[in-house]
């Protein structure tokens, strides 16, 4: 090895030209974006060309849960790329079989087989494809203001502007609303009482679409990217049992929510529920190899045993990314990042945010756990009015942009979804590393709080 | 890095139980398959745990073009990992940059911006996405025999039963018939006629369907495991003409036949036709890393300078898996990978082929170019029955399974799919490695010769 490296050293400036010329971008107008070239990244924090240090308040898409270039982490997947980097779903694999002994022991109930996946979009799709043929229905129920990915199932499934531009979709996707408090679709005043209409709505929704019709209910556990959407107290448990009365399959998309982001390795940990399949990605591994999944229960997985699955790919069960899995998983048992994560919402984040909410008027809401939170911002309290309207662009979108980039401008970089602030860090940031954060975002909202008019 | 790993040292026994116990495998009944686990693989070979070695004429499943643990793609893959492992799609990365550059530089015509994805079945689907947005057309025509992946868009363009739990699937997609000489759909009787005709049959299609309702033409420039169909002279030429003549985009799925597979950068290469979008993954870093992506052209890409694509992924333009690519490209450009592939073809397999033709009257096609070559078995020479059944399965297929077991018994790893054994070792594989292992399918044509009736 030591031959000069195959890899080029590119000055900021070609990575920036063949990127503007080369790099088609995900969700973004070519013309009109210039994005930031990363120099370099480590745990909480990423660099530019410049030496610009950026506290990094968003895990880039809300996947870095063990912060940047773990060295114990780079470590195990240097070693397995130098035993066995690929092999095909037809064999076995050890990694392959780690990764997935693993996961079931970490998942709850009987979720006890993998089908790995290369991210959270396959993932759902599987999943549903296994309700359908588990079921023999073929309708399925996801909520409005929900991401499952862009492939044309889980694109579908997507309850949120992402969709618009990949329709008509997939035959037999339902849309219904989830609990909300902050704008509840069910007038509710209180919390409990959103969860309770929740449930009534889910139900009514399930009468009218015909329990028969319906092979599983997909949803978020915590609704990421739309809007931390944490369910209220008894939401879960009671779409559990709709479903269980009906034989309808639950399937939780914890894509986002998995692996120490709500302080929990399963988000459902949280509320003691099971669903019959759970997906999985970003988190498991942090993003450093490509991977997702579908853990499966008993009962939904033996309906494949002797009836071939009708799925595949060629980078199912990935050894090097199931290498990465594995090491992933070890660390942040090792090093108790899950309940780092646990301690820092309840002990840090909940309370620092809380205390914005009492300082800027133009924070509406905060909700959150783990190290997953978002603050609403609004131009009124009492009309709740957003900061910017749903689904916003260009001039319309601009305070948004501004809060954006002030944070910016001091060394923040930011998670920003309509008129939404969401603080997702690292699982692994330190406390004062969040406060040096909320800190930053106590100056940014000042521009936040000149559009207030309340 | 003196720690100890994180990585477990598994037996065979720990491995096949775990994957047993947790694994749930693609397009397999799971109670029914005992998978063998590889314990390393190097060049065109890999290991058992009993130490048995194989020469891989499969490429696992096509992918590994550069062969096993090439040593320079692994230290450029321990090298990068120390880097940068993950960076989401809204930022600007080196890698991704250079990965899209060196991209565009072997597409044909203008082909010049890249949007990456995980692997191939989303390359298609968001190939597609773009072509319906591109033209304001919704109807797609994919042919029989094909395959293109098993997210939900991709699996309803495809043409072979692995589409058939998948349905009702994406609207839209219409099946047409491509050129297959040696089963022609249209009676010909030679290889020009049936280019022909397979255009005629095209452009009949087109206008029952309505040209103006038709965003795309898909279609694999190799058909490859639906038989490595080549197409006939001109079909390719004839398919750009109808396309360009009715304003419908050509969508080359180069998954399996890009990379060196064919001979060529580009299967298209091979006939000089440039299509508008280009799909690819496994050959474009043998799969080390999970990768794929969508080659678009300068037109294309201009719908979408001021109007959003509308779609992503968290991993599009991964920087470990772009600097695998990266290292992959230059790694087949500096050891002449891609002309050795060619050279193969030309004066090595295909000669060696028509030999075991010539030996065997079980062989009653045979067909191919680079290292992307088909053994179509038969009953009867005449009647062109198929050794076994279209899409046979239990003792129906019993005689490819026991063609394929005693390539296995002798050392040789065998592709094989219907009534046929596909030839698609690495395109590293040495002459006397290919030759080595065709004669150990000298051999095992001797149990396909026994079913011989003809």
């Amino acid at each position: 090895m030591t031959e000069t490296s195959l890899l080029p050293s590119l000055s900021e400036e070609q990575v920036r030209r063949d990127d503007r010329a080369h790099v088609f971008h995900s969700w973004s107008a070519q013309a009109q974006i210039d994005p930031l070239p990363i120099a370099a990244a480590l745990g909480s924090h990423f660099w530019d060309y410049a030496g610009t240090k950026y506290l990094d308040f968003s895990s880039q898409l809300v996947n870095v849960n063990i912060g940047y270039q773990h060295p114990r982490l780079v470590a195990a997947i240097q070693e397995y790329a130098g035993r066995l980097c690929t092999v095909a779903p037809p064999f076995a694999n050890d990694m392959r079989s780690e990764a997935a002994r693993l996961l079931a022991d970490l998942a709850p109930g009987t979720l006890n087989k993998v089908f790995f996946t290369n991210g959270g979009a396959d993932a759902n799709e599987h999943a549903v494809r296994m309700a359908r043929l588990h079921t023999g229905r073929s309708k399925v129920l996801a909520a409005y203001r929900s991401y499952h990915g862009a492939t044309a199932g889980a694109i579908t499934m997507t309850g949120d502007p992402r969709r618009w531009g990949a329709e008509p979709g997939l035959p037999g996707v339902v849309h219904f609303w989830g609990p909300y408090p902050y704008r509840s679709a069910f007038h509710s005043s209180d919390v409990e009482e959103e969860g309770a209409r929740a449930l009534q709505h889910l139900r009514d929704t399930i009468m009218v679409e015909g329990p028969g019709t319906i092979a599983a209910v997909v949803l978020e556990t915590v609704v990421g990217t739309n809007g931390i959407l944490v369910p209220p107290p008894g939401y879960l448990e009671g779409v559990r049992q709709i479903c269980d009365e009906h034989g309808i399959l639950l399937v939780a998309d914890e894509v986002m929510s998995g692996f120490g982001r709500c302080g929990e390795w399963f988000a459902v940990d949280h509320w003691a529920i099971t669903p019959d399949l759970i997906t999985f990605a970003k988190g498991v591994n942090s993003g450093y190899v490509p991977i997702g999944g579908v853990l499966i229960s008993d009962t939904v997985a033996a309906t494949f045993d002797d009836r071939a699955y009708p799925g595949g790919l060629t980078y199912s069960g990935h050894p090097l990314a199931c290498a990465s899995a594995v090491a992933s998983m070890t660390i942040m048992r090792e090093e108790g990042i899950v309940e780092h994560a646990r301690d820092l919402g309840t002990d840090v984040i909940g309370p620092a945010l809380a205390k914005l909410a009492e300082n800027h008027p133009s924070v509406g809401d905060v909700r959150g756990l783990g190290v997953f939170w978002a603050l609403e911002l609004v131009r009124d309290r009492d009309t709740r009015e957003p900061l910017v309207p749903y689904n916003a662009s260009g001039s319309d979108a601009a305070p948004m942009g501004e809060v954006a980039a002030e944070c910016k401008r001091r060394g923040l970089w930011p998670f920003v979804h309509f008129n939404r602030v969401h603080v997702v860090p690292p699982c692994t940031t330190t406390a004062d590393e969040v406060l040096e954060g909320i800190e930053v975002l106590d100056e940014a909202l000042g521009v936040a709080d000149r559009y207030y008019r309340g």
